[in-house]
């Protein structure tokens, strides 16, 4: 496009063919995507969002998300891992002082360390026993994603009598992996389920204690992690589309009464990509612009409000919404596009069905609606712990 | 229910339970499914369409579609393969003369015989050699359901020369079974290619010589061919939103921010369920009477008109409209109903939405409402070749 | 069409044109349709419900549903007013006594008496005082359709101390007629209020009295008022489709970018006729079957079930929930067929969704997934006094 | 909202409750709005456009827009007439050379002059004969909204002969005015015909000599009309979803089986303004997009090239398809807020659906979503002559 060009990081452009290469024969075999995750390490895409002050690239978190839905377009699975390392260093950025953020986040960017993710908040089975000089941990953790290949990870652990849960780093080789994740969609995200067997870690690996109340600022980890969701959504939408596009273009016949000799002449296929392409767009606009404001949100830093946050959550909610059904409906009408030929199992092409199927039930859209209906209706902010 | 019991064969009550506690890992693995059909034939669903005349059910059309459905709701590729085994049945009923009739329905009957199909109109590679008493068919026929395990196929091949296909049987054991069929959905209905090898069939195996040009009522093979297509997307429909709501109930826990104590007190989810239930109803009552009006037709024998044919196609059309789209979002909105604990592997619960998105390629949605327009609009009826 | 023709009143031909020249005028104007409803009257149309041992034509209820939804496509506030008309007929029918039924339907065939409705449940505020020889009637009742012109109205009232509401029948000529019916659409049913100033009605004019619990053959009067509803809004949706249709094909231009000479072979036109003519065709099946049920439950008379009521409500809230949403759907979309040109005043083509809008606000639809959604997955039974 | 505040004029917050107390009443009689006009003059808001050099405010494009939204959230029909005076204004700015912009922008802004708009490009009956020192134009335009009370319009004329047509501006006083706008909505918009009856315009009123090709440039002005279309029908939305969130808090009650005291607590209406929210809030986005996307290409000059111009105009007509379709659904939605009480006529309610249904008809969605398909499957362009 001339008009305007958004930032692509360069080596998506040699990357994403190889990743296209075997993001089908990936799909079904599942598992670890050892190599995979090793050319995203030196394509360098881990430093994202390491400041520059720790000699990351500090993205623009809008420019970062765009990577990501650019990255999920051909593997979700992926582009999951990925952001969710970036995750995990906004976590140290968050809750981390300033030595652990030094210590970290410069290993991270010297050493290419991948991170993983252990702090799902519905999960309270993780429990911290107050020991000298930091906690013993025993317990387990489920959908951790990311968790192999890393070298950190971030969690979040209950402590008796506290009033808030415990977050910390440790090393991923103190933890035990479960092979448990088998799920229909998004299988290679590493979302296993974890076990800890009475581990110690010092105070200076807890990024919170368990005494300190959440401030807006803390709880604006939960909105970056929403975002994620609604870009990787995205991506898959439009990894559907284009795909379906290549399809008509390149391999599908005009349907035998269409009366047209290509089938992208026919007049259906045209409006239905149509259609498709202004409902990925909006959605789009509406993620860009949710990332901006979540800039700008991040950037307060600790003097963010409440209302602020409530406010950055209100807007990634609305692109979530629309992220969510585009998704779907993209990945749904991918085979309206190829016809009955684009269902042999070859192609693969149902799993961005069941990718976009598998992360869209992550938190509940009934719930996401309610929210933005309750702030319209009522005033209400959205719960900062729950999804929001 | 106690105003209006539908006719259910009384195998199914034993039939189902066993087939479904299989239909997750025989999706998986695809390939023919031996012993269930086995179950099948023992159960005498091989007899449903046979006239009595000949020691058969005969039961009425719409009543037969009904069991293709339940026993679609459960498992949509044997549903498929059994309706296909009518079709072909079908096919000697409106084609056969009297002896041809006589013969086969009564073989089918005494012995159990499967039927498979490779009538595929759009696939013309077939071709028949005029040879003395007959002909000699070489060439290939792609998706052929039900051929495996199946004692005699239709077929159809172009001659030379003349302007209509012929349409003849062929024993299944002349006719070599290629193993090309591995799609995302639909896994074992066993819809290989088959290619035939210089093979004779004579005279006496001819159902339709290619110089006879085809009647209303030869051409409503076409309508039965679709009305299989709807029942079985409405069984698909109805077996993910019965799966849906005993997952509901059984297995899934509400919403963290629900506010209820057991999911199926979940008002989003009582509406989701409520306009599913009202959409798959409203296009069971269109297949039902699309079933009626199709008995009505057949009824009329070779005195069927033009324009009667044209109507009962139209109904059919109709339904298949409401049918294809009910199918595709009940499978997906499956999983808003069991929620994120659904997409584990075990369950297989996406194979309602991959059977349903396979199958609903077969013809495209799009060209079924041009059909439907174009008599509203201009008082055009479907052409009764072309998958109408 | 020749495979199946659904019966029609022949006085509905010569009727229907002459209604169709003044709807749109008419609805612009509001106020009671005096002349109309005396053609609507001398056309034998009051006779419809009235049973053939009282001398009317006693025609089966799908029937007459079908009857007031033809009627509905060319003026669904005279649509309404006849089938509330019937709607009390059916009152005197479930509660009335044998001298009740006789007096009052030979009345109304002999003389060809209209009927009002003051029963609307929701409005308590008319109270019921005994005194000798039965009740005197003092207070308002809202929304009570068809009160000009009538002779005779059913109504509810509260008595003090007692369990149910008090029905019975009273002569219009003894209430007071407020003017205040004047909505977005629906502008011709005089759904006006009422008030009566200590009417005194005799016990002989008493349908139910207030201490005899409603049976479930009772409450099925809710399901025929339901069932009106139904078919008004499948009256609506047809209405506008073929108002559409004939549009295109009389008056409209192809766009001048779609490469068709007439609007008619526009595929996008004949792809939107396509669909709204199959979900009209699904919600008028499920209309149709929700009618041949209503008549089995109303031929069980006192004998009918609590569950029998039950299902035949779910059975009629389906086509409701289908109605409801494709009489918005064709009376929105009928615009895109016309184009800009339809939307002149002079043709008041919008009072299509004004009726529909209006009318579909009777009850929302939200609560009727909801029993929908309870009985599936609670197998709760709709509540008989609340719409259903 | 404390994270980001987009601009609004300070009039707006005086004027919008003013026009709102009267909007139901004047979209009911239709007809000219000369108190309001007057009152959005004395507002200054006829100088947004003007640019900073002839005295003007010089907006950037996207915030006009965004006014023209606000506006339209109250009163539709007032904001298209003043979009299209911008329109005017722009379409100056394009064509016109210095002398003619510093000559008309100066009176524009000193003496508060309204613009209407006479270039429709399809109605091809105006005539103009070249005569000494200028044009004669005979003939009709129609929909010229803005007509009325306008000093100056814009107009197109066929010339025999020339291949492109001639743009002109010529005095209001000297056209004929026709009294024939009286449409189902957006009924103050004074969209007439004029006649004019052998008018002579001199070359100073020329903007555009009939043998000189439109540049990209210049059919940018194209897309700033369609841009005023998408904003329309975004505040149409905005206001029926603000209007129903309004009556749901202040008047409307829950319903009877909800369960809850307050119809803000009702789960559907929350769910439904939240859906209604995300989708107004991605096409708003979209909108702004392409606002600034716009503003880039304006900005270009006569060096935008044929692909620039072709990109802002694909981005525009994806908000245009969004902002379609949410203006039908809110509008539509507003009832299911409102419930049965909404739809008296005194509140008029109805208003913002026949607004958006009558100006969503201006050129067909199934076109604007054609070029968006063909630009995705085929890279073709909009054609910018045709409502692009």
């Amino acid at each position: 496009m001339a008009l305007y060009t958004p930032y692509r990081h360069p080596a998506l452009d040699t990357l994403l063919p190889v990743l296209s290469e075997t993001a089908a024969r990936r799909d079904r075999e599942g598992g670890h995507a050892l190599e995979e995750k090793q050319l995203l390490r030196e394509a360098g895409l881990l430093n994202l969002s390491i400041p520059r002050a720790h000699g990351g690239d500090q993205l623009p978190w809008a420019q970062l998300y765009q990577q990501i839905r650019t990255l999920a377009a051909v593997d979700s699975a992926l582009a999951h891992v990925l952001a969710f390392h970036h995750l995990q260093v906004l976590t140290v950025l968050i809750y981390g002082n300033a030595s652990q953020q030094a210590d970290l986040l410069a290993q991270t960017r010297e050493q290419g360390l991948w991170w993983g993710n252990a702090m799902n908040p519905l999960d309270k089975r993780l429990v911290a026993t107050p020991s000298a000089g930091g906690y013993r941990l025993t317990g387990a953790k489920a959908f951790c994603s990311g968790t192999r290949g890393s070298r950190w990870m971030t969690l979040s652990a209950h402590v008796e009598g506290q009033p808030y849960p415990l977050l910390a780093v440790v090393p991923t080789a103190e933890v035990r992996q479960l092979d448990d994740w088998n799920p229909i969609g998004q299988r290679q995200t590493d979302s296993i389920s974890v076990a800890l067997d009475d581990v110690f870690i010092a105070h200076e690996q807890v990024l919170k204690q368990p005494d300190v109340p959440p401030s807006a600022f803390h709880t604006l980890r939960n909105c970056f992690a929403q975002l994620v969701l609604v870009n990787l959504y995205l991506g898959i939408a439009e990894g559907a589309l284009s795909t379906g596009c290549a399809f008509i273009r390149e391999q599908a016949r005009p349907w035998i009464t269409s009366g047209v000799d290509a089938r992208e002449d026919d007049p259906f296929q045209q409006n239905r990509v149509g259609l498709l392409d202004a409902r990925i767009a909006g959605a789009e606009a509406a993620a860009d612009r949710a990332g901006e404001w979540l800039q700008i949100a991040y950037d307060r830093g600790s003097a963010l409000t409440v209302e602020e946050r409530g406010e950055v959550s209100l807007v990634i909610g609305q692109a979530k919404v629309l992220a969510h059904q585009i998704s779907l409906q993209a990945s749904q009408e991918l085979f309206e596009m190829t016809g009955a030929k684009g269902t042999h199992q070859d192609y693969g092409f149902d799993r961005f069905w069941r990718n976009a199927r598998t992360h869209t039930l992550h938190d509940p859209l009934d719930y996401k609606l309610n929210q933005l209906g309750r702030w319209r209706l009522k005033g209400q902010l959205p719960n900062p712990q729950f999804y929001a």
